[in-house]
């Protein structure tokens, strides 16, 4: 496989975006991307497009050939994957393995979702399809209720409390007052996070992301000619996907996401890193006991130690790991198959300096996971600067 | 990229298959073709699963962990791809490329769809979604509707008449009855499809494809290690896809599809052949004018020439060539996921001396067009024979 890198990339206002297509949210983070990559359109080969359910939240299928429609690249072929909340991840490294293969030179990975269209109750009833339509969905569970068992399964275990929980939430709100996109800029406390609303026991509101219209883009090029171009850029050091039963039951352990285990690992030995080269990470914080959950699994924490680690700092800017800089999903907000290639925009932006307030210092290797379902789907990243 | 085989194929019936989930048909498909080619469990690096909508039929998204995990594959890479009917071509090109980039040895691709659960105008409505909900689906437009435009406007243009529509729908019928895995094996007469109801004028119900529940599978390696196995065989010559606008009025012509066009140009100069050299082929008869379309399109006959040339006996076994020996959409069924692997499947056996009754003769290469949308998406692979 050729070298592989990332020189441009967009993003749109995350938020409740109001009378917008996810079509037209996609496309406008495309020509963003195109632009900072300085390429004509008729440099671009490909496009692809991570998105959850066009079908549910706006009627349409078959959505991946309306963004080159919009962007005036007709005939270029366009392809939608969907691994729930992994989607936008997933769009990425296909993006990656086509201009790796040598199949195509330029490729366009958007991941994009229009969700604000339909009231919370019944985002959440669509959402809870990513569950096992068979084992748990039919029996009412929601994906409130499937962190709920993790996080009562960890704390049982480990003892991560709703302190511990909180501290993400606290962090990921306090870093995403730096981030123009992010849906929130709004610091909250300790106190406030865990008395607010009971979700899902131990669940409460600011323990859950938020339900957001958004999309990110990257454009995808081969190292070689990456290395030639002028602008912002940054290399694809590996990717690794993994999958998972579809129910948790069929798990040994729900503390863990044996997934991200597996991914993260497979990240590792592709790019022949140790975790600890990691400088900053980008994990899918869905609810705040998922971000606690993906470090432990990584590997940058002891299985049970990330949330006394968060307690006590080590997860936010000047921290041991620097985790969610962006905001993440609890502050940045979650427009599902915009999510994971969002992650990858931030990683660019951090690798490139071009952060602005939420900027980290002396950051040269940048991780991204992101997650579909109760963990049914990983997609991890590992980039590496690129001057 | 890697030169990229394919060496095992599996199917399920096609038709009204009642209280079963597309999850186990499409696991039902993967087992047979990982029989065929030997390969054991652990032998498979990734899945692909190219399916329209799990969530609408089904109330299932993120589907395709659920295959490794009733294959007992768990953690391997599974994706869902969709482009409408164009979703199990798509799935195939995808594991292809994964292959040829040298990421993975061996790939499982199926396409899967159970459609019977819902009534028949829900499926119609289901279906329609895939033209573009903002300019045709809001207004009324289902995919008879839009074929009927094609129909049409090919009829005003060259001619191309009811007699001829109903040609194609006789022969795949015809083609059908040997096909023990098609939903239909019962012969039509012209005066029959004539006839029959009217769906959206010009179109009769015997133009249309029915609702099929199904699945098909192909095992996917490097065409290096596919020489060194024992078993049938078959080398992917190429393999192209394009994208066309959303809507049919934003097209200056819809008496072809430019996808087509496109995808099968570029597949001819990518394998190095000309269309002369196709010994037979699986085009994506959703509705009779469609077949014709495509065949003109791919430039088996001049524009406005395939309609005579189907009652002529020319697309028949022994004619100038054989379409849709398997039956087509038509007769086979049209279970939309499975249809572009299965049209694989059919070259598949029919080059390596698999095909029964319905095998042809002194085949060598065998190709595929796989249309979804109003022909917004289109996915063309070429095969020869492995021998």
């Amino acid at each position: 496989m050729r070298e592989v890198g990332i020189v441009g990339v967009g993003m749109t206002k995350f938020g409740v975006l109001g009378r917008v297509t996810s079509r037209e949210l996609a496309t406008t983070a495309a020509r963003e991307a195109m632009e900072m990559a300085n390429i004509k359109r008729e440099d671009v080969d490909a496009i692809y497009n991570g998105i959850l359910s066009p079908d549910i939240f706006e009627h349409q299928m078959h959505s991946a050939p309306g963004i080159p429609d919009y962007l005036g690249l007709n005939n270029i072929p366009s392809t939608r994957v969907e691994a729930a909340c992994a989607s936008g991840g997933l769009a990425v490294m296909q993006g990656i393995i086509s201009v790796a293969s040598g199949l195509y030179d330029t490729v366009v990975a958007t991941g994009s979702e229009k969700m604000t269209n339909l009231p919370t109750s019944h985002v959440t009833e669509a959402l809870a399809m990513c569950a096992d339509d068979v084992y748990e969905v039919s029996l009412g569970i929601t994906f409130p209720g499937a962190f709920a068992m993790v996080a009562r399964a960890h704390e049982r275990k480990y003892g991560t409390n709703a302190e511990m929980r909180a501290a993400v939430a606290v962090k990921n709100h306090k870093h995403g007052l730096h981030n123009p996109l992010a849906q929130f800029q709004k610091e909250i406390t300790i106190e406030k996070a865990m008395n607010s609303l009971m979700i899902a026991d131990p669940l409460t509101l600011y323990d859950c992301s938020p339900i957001t219209d958004g999309a990110a883009a990257v454009v995808i090029v081969p190292w070689e000619k990456a290395k030639k171009m002028d602008g912002p850029k940054m290399k694809v050091s590996s990717f690794a996907q993994a999958s998972d039963t579809m129910s948790l039951h069929d798990r040994p352990d729900i503390t863990g996401f044996k997934t991200t285990q597996v991914a993260a690992r497979k990240a590792f030995e592709r790019a022949n890193l140790k975790v600890t080269d990691i400088d900053f990470v980008e994990v899918h914080d869905c609810f705040t006991i998922a971000e606690l959950v993906a470090l432990e699994d990584i590997g940058f924490f002891e299985k049970g130690k990330a949330g006394s680690a968060t307690l006590a700092g080590d997860t936010t800017r000047g921290g041991y790991i620097p985790v969610n800089i962006s905001g993440g999903l609890k502050s940045k907000g979650h427009p599902i198959g915009a999510t994971g290639v969002s992650q990858v925009v931030e990683v660019f932006k951090q690798l490139n300096g071009m952060a602005g307030q939420r900027q980290l210092k002396d950051v040269n290797y940048g991780m991204t996971q992101n997650l579909g379902g109760s963990g049914s789907t990983i997609v991890c990243h590992i980039f590496e600067r690129g001057d």
